[in-house]
């Protein structure tokens, strides 16, 4: 772990499969200047990353002590160095300890965080960037403890006590809604143009809580189609609903504990919004800023 | 409804959405020969089916007396003609009575079946070939009542009390596999010419009853795969066994009662008979003979 005196310049990266963003931060963490480019790992060759880093941000590097903290999946297998996974617990003192150096004092990877189920099967689980959000957010929240949820294409729910990750999982909402939205049956029967539908997707929700599993209940999504008791351009608000409503189904949060914290883009932090309000669950919601916060307080802390 | 004071030679069809299969039976429902071929509904352009079916089974047709009976998705909205669904419960009296006849006394489908969920969303299933699977399946197994398993792309549970099917549920289990093993970040991982894995079968039975939704798990095959706990070739077996284990999670089957009777190909009946014995409920298997026994009861009783 690298500990530096005083604050420095950050430029705070956040690496990710499909996209590049980063950030440059002064002192006292304003983002004076952010770039956002579609340079995702898996358009990245081996052996390419540090001339695309040097590219695209080797200008803001020039800076008198910049230092440079990159989170995602530039620090997975397939991106530009493996960054091993940070066991939870873990909180800013672990994550400073498990930087990876890329040049010394100068750039580094912050590693992902791994997890194992609480039952007897110790399933593993993983997250490689979320974990840089979730500080960030805490921050800007100004709470040391909290659940979070991250929607995406893998949502993330997180346990956070005492500044600490404790516990989370991913969910393959985002994925599974897409596959079955394209690829499958249901896709033929679905007008993937049409506008949200809160009625529709909060139907979609109610029928999530039903008895059954959710491999029965997304044939819903054919058979109301079918008996034209919800149009094409309602099918994928419904569908939506459903698929939100199983991950929110069997989580533990108390309607009267503190609220939970999503993170996440406009679209998905509305609808899991709605989601969490209809089940009694308050929230409340943060964007991408917490990135630039969790990257900025993460180097103020080493 | 059509009476036939004499049994008379029966042509029994499946026609579903990607095969065509077909059976010529004497008049004590001996099979004397059979056919399959790759002319599912998906093949047949609008206004052919006719003439498809002339070409393939009109040398059968010459038979004095010769009745057709077609089941499957030739009833459908994109089939021959659409045989509208028979409301549950319904037993042979009711699928006679809706039978839709395309030559008087001669041709006819079989309609499928509709319910509606027990729960006040009322939500409706639907079914169309698997009637005549279960009533088959019930006359070979010598059974009025039975819960029966009709695992696929879109696998069906059935209750049939006293002749007659009170109640049914889709689970989209074979399609989801299907998705997530080919096009999703799973199918990345995992070897589809794996050898079946009895043990990663199992393993992923016993996930999917542990808490959480099927949305969580589905990400242990990735996280089983990066460290290495499970095989590229052994993940499609363990996902295999995530999902047919979802889909008995919640069924209310007593490990005291009657055997459950799974019908469809080995390879499926397989699998879920281990699954089913895995968590200690009785099961017995069925192969495509229940479809020409279910066609023949169905002409027996009308």
């Amino acid at each position: 772990m690298t500990t530096s005196a005083h604050p420095r310049p950050l430029i705070a990266i956040d690496w990710g499969t499909s996209s590049l963003r980063g950030a440059r931060l002064d002192t006292s963490g304003k983002v004076i200047e952010s770039r956002e480019l579609a340079r995702g790992i898996l358009t990245v060759p081996p052996g390419q990353f540090e001339a695309v880093f040097n590219e695209h941000f080797g200008d803001w590097m020039q800076a008198d002590g910049a230092l440079c903290l990159i989170s995602g999946m530039a620090g997975s297998r397939q991106g530009w160095q493996e960054a091993p996974y940070c066991p939870c617990p873990a909180g800013f003192a672990e994550l400073g300890q498990h930087l990876l150096w890329l040049q010394p004092d100068r750039i580094a990877l912050v590693p992902g965080l791994s997890c194992t189920s609480a039952d007897t099967l110790n399933t593993p689980d993983v997250m490689r960037g979320e974990e840089v959000q979730i500080f960030g957010a805490l921050q800007l929240a100004g709470r040391d403890s909290a659940t979070l949820v991250l929607p995406g294409t893998h949502s993330k729910w997180v346990q956070v006590e005492r500044g600490r990750v404790t516990q989370f999982s991913t969910f393959m909402t985002g994925e599974v809604y897409a596959l079955m939205s394209q690829h499958s049956i249901l896709g033929k029967t679905l007008d993937l143009n049409g506008a949200f539908d809160e009625a529709a997707f909060l139907q979609g929700v109610d029928q999530s809580q039903t008895a059954g599993s959710v491999l029965h209940h997304l044939f819903a999504v054919r058979t109301l189609g079918l008996f034209e008791r919800l149009s094409a351009a309602q099918l994928p608000s419904f569908l939506s609903g459903l698929l939100i409503g199983e991950e929110l189904r069997q989580q533990t949060v108390n309607a009267d504990s503190a609220p939970v914290i999503l993170i996440g883009s406009d679209t998905l932090t509305q609808r899991y919004s709605l989601a969490l309000q209809h089940l009694g669950i308050n929230c409340q919601s943060r964007g991408s800023e917490a990135t630039w916060a969790g990257l900025f307080a993460l180097v103020s802390a080493c």
